[in-house]
């Protein structure tokens, strides 16, 4: 048996949860599974980290082209985040033979498809399951476990930072800056959440489910993406009284006009699994032609659950190696090349919010700009506000074209005595996600 | 690249749903994944079934030595089910050197440790992603992706007939034997329910998860088994007065007193997930130090859920295979030989419904038999009933031995004045399934 030997490339939250754990529990994967793990080269800007983690001497770099070009070194562990050098670390890392294993969304989102050719290339594996939806298996699942389904749809809640904010603005009836200022004092979101709060961490995670699950190639850019800032606390105390919760949901569906993938607060039924998926968590639905509806459910970031997930990988790629096996190498990726469509073909319902000016013929006026635009209304709601002389006013459409939407928004804008449209929020059609499943 | 000969033995339920997505999706593995699945043989009493199925000539047999025996065949798949002639189907694979892929859990669950042993011997591997949970990717998870962390807790709705009997009476407040029969004739209970409705089934998975997940032997005969056969309509309704719902769960816990594990009628808060799982669909919670809480919810039966399973199974032997690499064989299993905890040390709170005469003193008799006992209650609840002379006493104790509690309950039913003790559940402490989490 030989031992695996680890170069690990970042010492941060996730990085530093890897050390700790493959420390803490070496003996364990000695024991049950025959796999001895090494940490042989670890690199950080500061061996302050490398200290405190206890790593051997000799172990610690503060360049990373030491761990890529180490000749003992079997796996790099790539857990710097962002695009550079973390491209530079994947390929030289190729070059030099080494399989990787990464929880870089970011990079992964936008350059999958360009780092698994190089890796089939160089005949090594690029493992990420930590790249999404951090502690949950989903990856795998994709990858592995339903590859004997087409899989029609992936969706869920994939970022903790915006379904913390969104819980607490549901459960305390508080205002989306307020939530963030006391989520950022009590890390739960970034000093700069922007990457959160703005959908595009949510949009990598699903370009990159959707590509592995679909066979295709989905970029972040080809994602839709909306994110939480405008999602009012009256929003919620509304979607509540309709029977519905507010999520900030990533989707992707295969339909027959090219696959659909977005990113926005969605308004999905109260009763529903995912409304109830509470706090920082994540939840991942896994629609299979076979399968049916699947759901994985766990935490999507933190220290020790990220790890979780990044050492899963490193054992996958142990198992052979400690044997005197090479891993099975990375295949040429997503044979399909299936179009996007534009978020202007969706079809759903829609919750629309408008402050507008308390006088006679305002109601009728708006109700007529949406009869113009071929769109049927299932529920008004006029609202008092503090401000005499505004009013709020809440349409929930039936289905409609999203296109029609936007135009009647800015028909709507338009309109004298509206002061602004003030929020719409897609209304999921989730009975959709399991349209093609095959019938028992 | 080689083409992958299977021998399909069983063409029922299962078996029929794998030959046909087999047959559906072939096209599809090969393009994307480059796995040429060819149904070598197939095994069934009766020809008509494999016509049916649109097998070609020459596949069909009615003996099952035929499969196992072929020189061609990589994978013979298990779907009869059953302990005979099961077992002599994977012991006589095993000696002509091939893998088995089964969904057998009432064999796994009480011999997978000889089986694994003798699948290690002969260099090949048993994989049984049905058996547990259906088309639920939970064995992949605790063999795979969570091989990083020490498991601590399994835990589910793993039985979906009873699972679907008890939404129904919960929704619906219908009783338990009116359910069933309506069950059974949907086709959600079988003619002889005894396997699900008293337990079995979910105990069989449970056995399989946790020798699995807790690296130890533990066979469906070491689990606390008690089926829904006595949950009533009124338990139900006091349950949701309570704040709970009733569920049955296969629970399984790694404690310093040895393995716990039990199937039981289990109240869990109506918040919970678990609790919000409906009709015959199935659920897991996996704990692990690392990865804290995760859940998989999913079919945990059914024709193409199950064939789901075994196809992902088939694919992971395939891929090595295809390319004339063996795939890593079993090793010697379960490393661990925890001890078994007695369900006489389960400490919890308990609900406890007793039929009793409508008359002075009684009341305090049964109180002062709780104190006896040390047992301490958190509430009581008198129910008149239609009989005049009878009246139904509910206790919810506060956390107490089970020991005590089945003492307490003896002393009950010798009591003047007592009909009967009609039910006792247990109100499961599901914060104590974290307990060994660490902390980030």
């Amino acid at each position: 048996m030989n031992s695996v030997k680890l170069g690990l490339i970042g010492l941060g939250t996730v990085g530093g949860g890897v050390a700790r754990l493959i420390t803490e529990h070496h003996d364990r994967y000695l024991e049950h599974y025959g796999i001895d793990l090494v940490i042989q080269r670890a690199c950080s800007r500061s061996e302050a980290e490398a200290q405190r983690l206890g790593l051997q001497e000799g172990v610690f770099t503060s360049d990373w082209r030491d761990v890529v070009s180490d000749p003992d070194i079997d796996i790099v562990i790539e857990l710097i985040g962002g695009e550079h050098p973390a491209t530079e670390i994947f390929e030289e890392a190729f070059k030099h033979g080494k399989h990787v294993v990464s929880a870089n969304k970011a990079l992964l989102g936008r350059h999958v498809e360009h780092l698994a050719s190089l890796a089939a290339e160089h005949g090594v594996q690029i493992r990420c399951e930590a790249a999404a939806a951090g502690g949950i298996p989903v990856v795998s699942a994709l990858e592995h476990d339903l590859v004997g389904n087409e899989i029609l749809t992936i969706a869920g809640i994939m970022n903790g930072t915006t379904n913390y904010i969104l819980s607490r603005m549901q459960h305390e009836g508080l205002a989306f800056e307020d939530v963030l200022k006391a989520a950022q004092a009590a890390g739960y979101a970034e000093a700069d959440p922007t990457a959160d709060v703005d959908g595009f961490d949510a949009a990598s995670k699903i370009a990159i489910l959707a590509s592995i699950g679909f066979q295709t190639r989905i970029t972040t850019d080809d994602v839709f993406m909306q994110g939480i800032r405008n999602v009012s606390a009256t929003d919620i105390e509304m979607a509540r009284d309709f029977g519905y919760a507010i999520k900030l949901l990533a989707i992707a569906r295969k339909t027959s006009e090219g696959v659909d993938v977005r990113v926005h607060p969605t308004m999905i039924p109260a009763a529903h699994q995912l409304a109830s998926v509470d706090g920082a968590m994540n939840a991942v639905y896994v629609v299979g032609d076979a399968v049916g509806e699947t759901m994985l459910y766990g935490a999507g970031a933190g220290s020790f659950p990220t790890a979780s997930a990044v050492v899963g990988d490193i054992m996958a790629l142990a198992e052979p190696i400690s044997q005197g096996k090479d891993p099975i190498p990375e295949k040429e990726p997503f044979g399909r090349n299936l179009p996007i469509r534009s978020i202007n073909q969706l079809t759903t319902r829609y919750y629309i919010r408008l402050s507008v000016e308390d006088r006679l013929g305002t109601l009728a006026a708006c109700t007529n700009v949406f009869a113009q635009h071929g769109i049927s209304i299932a529920h008004i709601n006029q609202k008092e506000t503090h401000d005499d002389e505004a009013c709020t006013l809440i349409y929930v459409t039936h289905e409609a074209l999203e296109k029609n939407v936007m135009q009647a928004k800015a028909a709507l804008e338009a309109l004298d005595g509206i002061r602004e449209v003030s929020s719409i929020i897609r209304v999921e059609n989730i009975d959709s996600w399991a349209e093609g499943v095959f019938a028992n």
